[in-house]
């Protein structure tokens, strides 16, 4: 299983940092070349599993304009230029909730799109997180903070209150690694 | 926490059925307009949890041009036009591994991005699963299939040897929600 060459690749749109969209010629290892497999390049983002003493997850409830309803997520959002995936997930818990954290553990890195890309998602364990401060949301990201014990969040997760790919992603891995 | 309105949508690209990018105007709850929000239109696609009766998951190991390198993942792909997901999940588990199985059950859908869409995903739960017929792969998607224990497939999210989003997603969802 060895892996494909990229012998082209044309950028046909670019709109930094959302979203750049390259066509590329590709060779596979049989010697069949495929014109036009597309690659969308896309940030990478973060999310955090923040975890009180008392073993309930710090998360937000706010709508998100890509599922059109309301979410319960864990916090998190875009790693900024130069920013480590880690400094990323420490600001944005902070920003999105005001918990800080003493206690932080990557959970492990997964491309989006096993074809395109579509940018790669950063998953963090923050364990003895407590409040520190007010959460800020400005009119872009509403959002309210809940505290959500593991059953709680468990049923969140059946009735479809996590609509996200990736929520679902650092919600359910955390649960698989354990929190503790 | 109400919707955004969308005021008007500008195709920027499309390249059917891969991938479609809008440039949006929205309106906020706050009466505040963005001028330019991406929306990524992509397919949806399925991925398959198949367990067979001694608790083995059945899963594939291949190559993805996305990832540039080997992935673990349950079998899964593209809904295709016309198709319902649970039709497509079927489909994919058979060509991908031969297996077929008598009782099926959707853990979930999930939207990709909370922000630009990029598809969403159908997630699925297949028991009692056994193989009918050998799997079948081009050169485009070279895969083995593999059985393994729920303890070898959390040792191998551990050892990142799933390194895609959505199945990393599916793995761990079947295993938060119970094989049983």
């Amino acid at each position: 299983m060895r892996p494909w060459k990229v012998l082209t690749a044309s950028l046909l749109l670019t709109a930094p940092p959302w979203v750049s969209v390259f066509r590329e010629k590709v060779e596979l290892p049989s010697g069949r070349v495929l014109d036009d497999f597309y690659r969308v390049v896309m940030p990478d983002f973060v999310a955090v599993v923040a975890v009180t003493p008392g073993r309930e997850l710090v998360l937000v409830r706010g709508y998100k304009h890509g599922l059109g309803r309301v979410s319960v997520s864990p916090p998190g959002g875009l790693v900024e230029l130069g920013e480590s995936p880690l400094r990323a997930a420490q600001r944005e818990l902070l920003e999105e909730t005001g918990y800080a954290a003493p206690d932080w553990r990557c959970l492990g890195q997964f491309v989006v799109d096993g074809n395109r890309h579509c940018g790669r998602a950063h998953f963090f364990l923050a364990r003895n997180a407590s409040q520190v401060a007010e959460g800020k949301t400005d009119d872009a990201e509403e959002a309210q903070v809940e505290l959500m014990s593991v059953p709680r969040v468990v049923r969140a997760v059946r009735r479809g209150e996590v609509g996200l790919l990736g929520s679902l992603s650092a919600i359910s891995l955390a649960l698989v690694l354990g929190l503790d």
